[in-house]
């Protein structure tokens, strides 16, 4: 037993999707394709001193106290105690795209089990992190697609055992712009049949041609179709294109993405880093 | 469409397995655990020149010629030239358990994929290095082991869409020994009745205690069982168990492999690597 572990966990942007709502929160999901970044989440679990009596959870992100509904579940999910504090770092915007909530939820996972010696198996914890996000709200395929890494396609929705994942090869450069936040549960509470129609479609489409342009490609189409486009995406996104390269929005932010140098070329001032080659992993011992 | 493409695929020392052979060489395989490691093969696919008219694949192992059947296989599989020249480098020991075979076949698909822009899925690709594997009768469940990487769990055999995986959630360090090799075809040409049934016993025993502790004890009872311990295997994990430490044989090679620092504790001169994090990937673009 230890007292504290860390778990890194890459941040992922979605590019298309479709949402599969279901009553039992692990066969809920979402099918779709994205991008799992080497920009991530790096949580650290430290069981509390328990000296003052304090026995209520701590949430910090970049030491600033934070709520996040969705690690309370997965530590309750573990049967963890409540006297533990969670430090969380990460260079990306919360609310943004980037699926911050879920990269937590399993990092915490991943964290605990090992400070606490819960002597759970990887899909065990994943399962707990999906769940959590999916009882919040926050999210439908995340935490899956973090877990495997590089550019996965969630062809089922699910957790582990219940949904279905393949992956396109590619590692390519990434470039980001954020410009501000969307809420990912108000998108996912209205009416998403016209979303998840042309999720289906796109990502029909993608599983003909798994490659990074037609995914940024197919991307662009879902976005459109689904109406999520911002004014200063659809500009960011039309200016790359204009300079030759590849970009689309992180579903679901006010977010821009590209690959290679397509922002810089088209004049932004991008965030950068690249495909990670891997998933969620606890930090070296 | 570029010249060249270089792949990453971890190391894979198997610690317990039962096999299961099948017609359709997508279902063949093996249940069981192991472990993916830092040192791995570096697979560098390039499109000859074709100026000299020489139009046979090459292979090199860290600037050795070398045939390796898997990997026409693979080539074949993906429709690719037959004048290719691939490049392998890796620290790893040939034949004795680390499934340096399985790592080739798979990086070999990764980078052939690249360069000929076959737009293979990373599914596509594990299954065509697997069955390569499985017809070549040098391995039954490194290679999907390899794909995922950490500390892989194959609940069911089979490659992806067919088998299913879990995990052990741990990264420790890992030292190895090897004093020769094994010939893996052998044994598994040989009866597997009692190997099989003692592999069984030892998964479902893991899956009940996800641990690495626990990963390296039924090891070492699964390799007791099926009477593959060879004699200095059986030194090397006696001393370091009483130097208080964990070992365990690698399946099927004459290597003993040990977590910590349990070899060098035990006086041995080991190499040294960890459990790498990720799944095999392409190198950075």
């Amino acid at each position: 037993m230890t007292d504290e572990a860390t778990a890194f966990v890459p941040g992922h942007v979605t590019g298309l999707f479709s949402a599969h709502p279901h009553d039992d929160p692990a066969a809920a999901g979402s099918r779709g394709a994205g991008v799992t970044l080497t920009h991530g989440v790096r949580a650290t679990v430290r069981r509390s001193s328990g000296a003052s009596g304090d026995e209520t959870t701590t949430l910090t992100l970049n030491d600033e106290p934070l709520s996040m509904p969705p690690v309370a579940d997965v530590l309750s999910t573990l049967g963890v105690p409540d006297d533990v504090s969670v430090a969380v770092r990460t260079p990306l915007p919360v609310g943004a795209g980037f699926g911050v909530s879920g990269a937590t939820a399993l990092g915490v996972a991943l964290a605990a089990n090992a400070v606490f010696d819960r002597g759970r198996s990887e899909n065990e914890l994943v399962t707990a992190a999906h769940c959590a996000e999916v009882r919040a709200g926050t999210g439908l395929g995340d935490v899956v697609a973090q877990a495997r890494g590089g550019v996965p396609i969630r062809l089922e929705p699910g957790a582990p055992g219940v949904g279905r994942m393949d992956g396109i090869p590619a590692r390519p450069r990434v470039e980001y712009v954020t410009f501000g936040e969307l809420s990912t549960a108000e998108v996912l509470s209205a009416d998403t049949t016209t979303l998840t129609e042309a999720g289906e479609r796109a990502l029909s489409d993608l599983r003909n041609e798994p490659t990074i342009a037609r995914f940024a490609a197919l991307s662009r189409r879902f976005a459109r179709e689904a109406d999520l486009l911002t004014e200063d995406v659809e500009s960011a996104v039309d200016a790359v294109r204009d300079a030759g390269g590849e970009a689309s929005m992180a579903m679901l932010g006010d977010t821009v993405f590209a690959f290679g140098t397509g922002l810089t070329d088209a004049g932004y001032d991008p965030e950068v880093c690249r495909v990670h080659p891997g998933g969620a992993s606890l930090a070296d011992e």
